[in-house]
């Protein structure tokens, strides 16, 4: 069983949610900012907080190492305990750390977010410089059960930049999107999709339908859900066809306390709220 | 001045040589290996060694990230030691990270680089999403003279994956070099170039001759001389039209004791020696 089987059967038991742990400080409820931490050690206890509410909802949990990154190296211990807390757990782990480098550099992205301190399940891909840039992972997705996310079409504006440059009678994110099929090949598992999957936003429904008729070996991190503008009917329309995405939110779920105006203990209980109407908006289309 | 002014300058009064902190245990001196530290204490030894052997040949130096990650927290704050050294003694430090991210995450990458533990003065950066990848570090390059260098051509062989697609009658890096030449408008400095400047290998140096007409205001980091085959010849060849351009190396220099046999306290002077070659390779053609 690949990690992409895993994904897509966690993503039928539990609903297609992926919690997205964007974290930084000013999403911390007060009573966590007062503590005598540091920075790194408050976010931790956040984060693991989260996770404690929200297991039995999430299919998986996106880690943006960038919100990390910021906090140097305190911030990455907090990046490092979050990733094995939900890991020890059982839980898969998306490094949302869209990596992209060739060969020699490559394999040491692979190494350092594929063992170690920063072992994730599955991390974000950035394919600028083509398939060496996906290649030094192959390894590890065939011996060590992982998987990749290769950004195929994202929903931010500039995205047309590049991705949807017209190559011929294609744009350069279906190119992309021809690419990821067949890398993942030689990566197939039981479920039909291959361990090598796409990141594609969720702005436009009637992309991605073309995007998932023509990929239907590639399982789909869906950015895009909330703060974003895609809605639960909008990610249905697209399940029915195929359960072949999950769908992360982060500000939306973990601000929930927030909106509700509690800085306590309890905060937890209001992100738990707002992952199951995710699921609820979601699934009762579906 | 911008920060790309000053590397310009350095660029002339130094030679256009940009050493490669991309530095693995493999290349450590057996007598530093044998020492009772940490993987990450005895990479930053190795690190400042040759900083202090090299700095007034060197233009800047160029530390791979991806060679840090590798080893997890121990690995990055030999990371964070090593940029902080060479920043200390005044040089110019490109962090090697090829991030690329959107909006809110985009400022979380651009605080992480640009401050605190991990600060340098340039950092690369992948556009693949478009300018909103590239916008989060304007405030940085406009308020603290910091600098970019976006990834246009890469030298590997998939890079023609993406980069070399036809659009119309130009290729994506072409058009990549475009708006690199368009986002760095606001940013230009005394010596002509702007603050955003491009990653363009030198596999193919006419090639390199179009973008460098194309792209009259962007300065150039330059791999793939040495390891990957470009020749100082090559490299003069560009500069004489315009001194555009650093270039780097990194196994090629830093692996120099190993090739002389040296494994003791004295290997920098074999990278020292490695980086006058270098220089002396490009500037005789000069």
């Amino acid at each position: 069983m690949t990690i992409m089987d895993r994904l897509y059967k966690e993503s039928i038991a539990k609903g297609p949610i992926c919690v997205g742990l964007d974290t930084t400080l000013k999403f911390l409820p007060q009573y966590l900012i007062s503590k005598d931490w540091s920075d790194g050690e408050k976010i931790t206890e956040f984060n693991k907080k989260i996770i404690d509410a929200t297991e039995d909802l999430a299919a998986t949990y996106k880690v943006q190492i960038a919100c990390y990154e910021a906090l140097g190296l305190d911030g990455l211990s907090a990046y490092s305990a979050t990733v094995k807390y939900a890991r020890n757990k059982g839980k898969i782990v998306i490094g949302d750390v869209k990596r992209g480098d060739i060969s020699s550099t490559g394999d040491q992205y692979a190494k350092g977010h594929f063992s170690g301190d920063f072992e994730v399940d599955i991390m974000t891909v950035n394919a600028y410089m083509g398939e060496d840039a996906v290649s030094p992972y192959y390894p590890y997705l065939r011996d060590h059960s992982k998987g990749l996310f290769v950004l195929q079409r994202t929903s931010n504006p500039s995205a047309v930049d590049v991705q949807n440059l017209k190559v011929g009678d294609q744009s350069v994110y279906q190119i992309m999107g021809d690419n990821i099929e067949k890398w993942g090949k030689d990566f197939m598992g039981e479920s039909g999709f291959s361990a090598i999957g796409a990141v594609v936003g969720l702005t436009r429904p009637e992309e991605f339908e073309a995007i998932q008729d023509q990929c239907p070996h590639t399982f789909f991190l869906v950015p895009g859900y909330g703060a974003q503008g895609g809605t639960g009917e909008d990610i249905a329309e697209i399940l029915k066809r195929s359960r072949c995405a999950v769908v992360n939110s982060s500000r939306g779920l973990i601000t929930g306390h927030q909106k509700a105006g509690c800085e306590d203990e309890g905060f937890a209980d209001y992100v738990r709220k707002a992952t199951l109407a995710m699921k609820e908006d979601i699934l009762q289309w579906l």
